[in-house]
Formats: C-alpha cells, structure tokens, sequence
C-alpha cells in the first residue's frame, strides 16, 4: 500500500470514469479555462504544442456531431465539447512562429534558437505530411491526458471519445482550411447517474505486475 | 484570472519542467510506485491499456541507453528510467485476456462482452499492424501524460524524451520478444539546478486565444 501524503491526483483519476450518460448541467466557464491551462501546460515535443483545442457550446452544432459519433449522446448533453485536432503538417512557418514567440516571451534573441530550429525544420521535412501530423497527434494525446486529469481534479466528468468520423468531423468545423485534424473528443458535464451504466461497475486496470517490466 | 479553490494539478504543472540536469538522488520506491499507478489509471480506447512499462534502475543497463537518446545525460543520473513501450499490434489474443481479467474482476460473465469483444477484434483485424501499432502508442502517451503529472505532484523531476533510437533500444531490451516497442522515455530523478541550463528559463506556453477555436 502507497504512504504518501499528497495523494491527489490518484484520487481524481479514481474517482473519474468514462461517463455514459451527462444531465446537462452546465460547467462554469471557470472550470472550463482550468482544463484548457492544465492541457496547454502538458508539455510536447520541443515545445511545439502542435495542437489546437475546439471549444464547442453551441446546441445544434453539438446534436450534428452526436451521429458522426456513433450517437454518443454525452456529445448533445455535454456542456462544453473539447475537440483535440492536431496540425495536418509540421512547417517551417509553424516551427519558426512558436520559437519567435517563445524567445520573445524569454527575452532572448531569435539568433540562440535558429540553430535548432533549423535543425527541427530539417527533421520535419524528412518526414512525411502524414508522419508529421502522426506525431502531433501524439502530443495533442499528453494534452488530453492533462485535460482528463484536470477535470477529474475539479470533479468536472468527461468522457474520453476516439470513436467518431474524423474525417466528416473536421468537414464540419472547417479544420482542412485550418490544417488541424481531429484526433479526440472530450465532453465535459456532469454525470446523470440513474442513466449510466458504466457508473456502479467496477474501475478494472491491469495488475501493477502485468503493466510493468522490471530491470534491476 | 482563476478563481478555483483546488489548483494542485496546474500548480504541479507549472512547477514542473523537462529537467536537463539530474543529481543522481534516488527517488523512493513509493513514489517510484505511485508515478507508476497513476500511468495505470490513465483511460485508454476500450480499456485495452496496449501498453507495458519497463523500469530500469540498473546503472551500467541506463549507461548502455546514453548514446542511444542522443548522449542525455538525466538517463545516467536518474535514479528509476521509465521506457513506455506499446503493443506492436493488436492480437485477438490480446484483447481477449484484457476482457476476460476484466469481467473476473466485476463478476460478469464473458458472454456480456462477448459481442463488443469480437467488434474490435474485427476492428483491429481490418487495421495494418502498423496502424494498431500507432493507435497503441497514442494511448500510452496518455499514460505518459498521467506519469509526468504525478510526478510533478510528487516534485519529482522528469524529463519526457522522445528523442531516441527505438530501434536499438528495442534490441538492447528485448522487446521485440515480448512483442513492444519504445515509444517514450522518463528519467525520474532531482534537478541540478547549477549544472541545468533550462532551470532558469520562463516556461512557455500559447496564449490561450491561439491554443483555443471557440463555436458558440
């Protein structure tokens, strides 16, 4: 048994599941940028954050994504719908504008970076489009691991979804135009419990001996 | 600003930072373990968890895995590297023992699940085993995200790494037998403040305006 006193974040990621059913209660704008920061402090690849985030409240807009989502019905009775879509390619322009922003913000010249950024420019386009928009893909992941977690903290539920028409989805939300790709979507409510049926069953994960390998 | 009474999560993000310099103090097993259970409490598609963790504390074994992470230091003075390693495909065999340990565990009979089983049986079946090798990774960047949140809420550094030769680092472990492979590394350790160039630098992030596309 763990001895450890602060022991938060294991009790949020208990107490979370994959909620099935929402009651529609709205979530406070307040929580909502809580979860936003928590996913835009994940860190990534070289700082690249090569990701943006769709905040959807709109009613009908929400009932049009439900059946591109096999009518997951969390999706109409969320109050806030995150949308994680990552960039269709990683570009000289894109890499270029997040190191000016970030030497600026360290007050820092473009000059101590360029080395690097041509180094990463190079890298990307080694790699294919579909190479590079497979590992920002990855990264909008560590987000949405940080945004899970952020929500559960705030006893906000949210529902993990992978399964939907990606590519409907962006046709939707204009995200070719954007050169972003949907990878995941994160409904945030609150629980209807009477209505789930994922609620009372027991939270199953592997064995701590099944998960790890040790190498001593 | 935020006005939440509970921001453990963003102030352990906050504080956090990829460490470029380790002391070579070792973290305690506990926390080693609760880093640990918190990567296995992280959601994944279906429950499926496709995903192993190898935790190596042995010295000359992290000193073999410096040059193939381009000569990163933090992987020698770590005291616990955590390689996340995902399944390279995704079997019917596989699957099969996640759901049969899962109903075991809330008591409900595999004919429950026998259906859904087969649906993503038939799922992983009409995917490439490349595909299902990728979608497996994505769900240990979950997981990723999960370790290194815990670790900052246990102030003990990391340093998220995927700069490395899988390849090689497969062969040099084994994976490839047990049917892995490399997808993220985690030295967990303590920071060097006077030999870390990074210690001291502004942590960055997008605005909140550039990160988010809002529909309301």
């Amino acid at each position: 048994m763990l001895n450890i006193d602060n022991m938060k974040l294991i009790d949020s990621l208990n107490w979370r599941y994959a909620t099935k059913k929402m009651n529609g209660q709205p979530v406070s704008q307040e929580k909502v940028d809580y979860i936003i920061d928590a996913a835009n402090l994940a860190p990534t690849s070289s700082g690249l954050q090569p990701f943006q985030i769709i905040v959807i409240t709109n009613q009908a807009l929400k009932e049009k994504i439900v059946p591109l989502a096999f009518n997951q019905t969390q999706i109409a009775d969320c109050s806030h719908l995150l949308v994680f879509a990552a960039w269709d390619d990683v570009t000289p322009e894109r890499i270029t504008r997040v190191f000016k922003y970030m030497n600026e913000q360290r007050g820092i010249p473009d000059s101590a970076t360029e080395a690097y950024v041509q180094q990463l420019i190079a890298i990307a386009g080694s790699r294919t489009r579909e190479q590079n928009f497979e590992h920002a893909a990855r990264q909008a992941y560590i987000a949405f691991g940080m945004a899970i977690a952020a929500a559960a903290e705030q006893q906000v539920d949210a529902t993990p979804m992978e399964g939907f028409n990606n590519a409907e989805l962006d046709e939707l939300l204009g995200l070719k135009e954007k050169g972003l790709k949907s990878v995941t979507l994160l409904p945030l409510g609150y629980r209807d419990e009477s209505g789930d049926w994922l609620v009372n069953l027991k939270k199953v994960r592997k064995p701590r001996e099944e998960l790890l390998i040790t190498l001593n």
